[in-house]
């Protein structure tokens, strides 16, 4: 499998078979035919016609909506609907900092709801050249177990700033001091609208580069990642071209990385095709 | 004008205003009405029908098609069509490297023919902070004279590599030996189509980074550039912000430098929105 193979997936799914999710007029999601059907039955909380999924007029704010969202989640849960339960809220509105309601973390990609992340590059230079932390994650994640990750990378729940994010995910993940933390610095955003196993991944990623010093070794703080490794370019090249190790959105962000920091340029023959699908959908808010 | 504003300018025209130019079953560029009304005098070359222009199927091969459009292009000349003609072939085809005939680099816009190019941040580090190299165009350049521009700028024209390029340009433009340009390393590609007073710019720039030593002073060899500066990052956001003084796509190359080198970071509350701008055509070959 290329590098551009891994990019592949990055495909606009066919939305016609969802409900648009539309919330004080703004799409917020996307809802499969069949959690639509079931969330009828909650009509004191959800409208459900031939087109949309709303929520009932008569929730009047960010607190009560959220509170009888979360009602029927619990509820849906019982009977099995989401995996990896996390009691994490996640914000969901028409923007990034504009949320009108919060769902529970497993829900999102269900609802369609779009996802913000940070995903950090944790490099070394070693002469002209680099070197990147990779951490494989606990074989008891709920989702993605035993995948290759970044140093840090974590979504972005309610209630913190990517900066709070930062710190909390460098210290659970990977034991990176304040000090550390503070020179990540951001490099851009990737955004894709894609289908999984997991539903529909609405994600913006906000990336940042770290360069750490040769002597710096992570270490997990919350049994999140297994063990880390020190990868060259090439390693990370062949890694990602000859397995499926990588968890896909990090393949995704490394691929960005390898043309930023031109370990990947213009004499690829795929260069222009690889730029072109990361950046599938400009359409980020 | 804010940074975003001066994205404002990349926005899909409306092509329904444009017929298709078609080779070879590809979309090779957008021709105006007016024009296409006026290569139908030419129907031994152009075949333009109510929806497309196309050409003729007695030219077999790249140099017939290329000679007998270039007899067009003097004639429309002579009438006054293309300003700041260059005497430089550009290929035209569906993707790079890929030509099926050239034109005349002054016709490009007027055809909607998709242009190829090399834009090179040289840049110096001042500790932590970096400082850009900016050059002013030659008041007497045909296009956008006395706009600010990069150090290292141009087309890409038939018959040359982006290395070969590099070379050419860096010499040219800013003394910059080989050695120099040798450090030049890719970062990605901007593409754009848009209109202007030039016509449809139908644009994919692959950008690179140069990182210069503290004592290097760029000196222009072949006139283009009036004179250089070493502008700390709030300067640069000054002048592009408070002025229209850079030429249009170098602002927007200067504002995916920024965001990559984390000199605008997601705190700006137009951090999402700059970075969708500049990502509004992926369909980039």
């Amino acid at each position: 499998m290329s590098l551009l193979d891994r990019l592949a997936m990055i495909r606009e799914p066919d939305l016609s078979r969802y409900r648009r999710f539309v919330v004080d007029g703004h799409t917020v999601g996307w809802v499969a035919a069949d959690l639509a059907a079931r969330l009828r039955g909650h009509d004191g909380v959800f409208v459900v016609d031939g087109e949309t999924v709303g929520l009932s007029p008569r929730l009047r704010d960010y607190r009560e909506r959220t509170a009888a969202v979360a009602g029927v989640l619990q509820s849906l849960r019982a009977d099995g609907w989401f995996r990896g339960w996390r009691n994490e809220p996640y914000p969901v509105g028409p923007s990034f900092g504009a949320g009108l309601f919060e769902i529970e973390r497993a829900a999102v990609p269900s609802f369609g709801v779009r996802a913000y992340g940070i995903h950090v590059n944790g490099f070394v230079r070693d002469g002209a050249d680099l070197r990147l932390w990779v951490g494989r994650r606990s074989r008891h994640k709920p989702t993605y177990p035993n995948q290759l990750d970044h140093l840090v990378a974590g979504g972005q729940p309610a209630g913190l700033s990517l900066a709070e994010n930062l710190l909390k995910e460098g210290a659970e993940e990977a034991s990176l001091t304040p000090d550390l933390v503070g020179r990540a610095k951001p490099v851009g955003v990737l955004s894709y609208l894609l289908e999984n196993e997991e539903g529909l991944r609405n994600d913006v990623l906000f990336t940042y580069d770290l360069e750490l010093p040769a002597d710096f070794t992570p270490a997990n703080a919350d049994g999140e990642i297994e063990e880390f490794f020190l990868w060259p370019i090439d390693r990370l090249i062949r890694e990602m071209s000859d397995t499926a190790n990588f968890k896909f959105n990090v393949a995704f962000v490394n691929i960005d990385f390898l043309i930023r920091h031109g370990c990947i340029g213009p004499e690829d023959p795929s260069y222009l095709e690889l730029v072109r699908r990361l950046r599938r959908r400009p359409g980020l808010r």
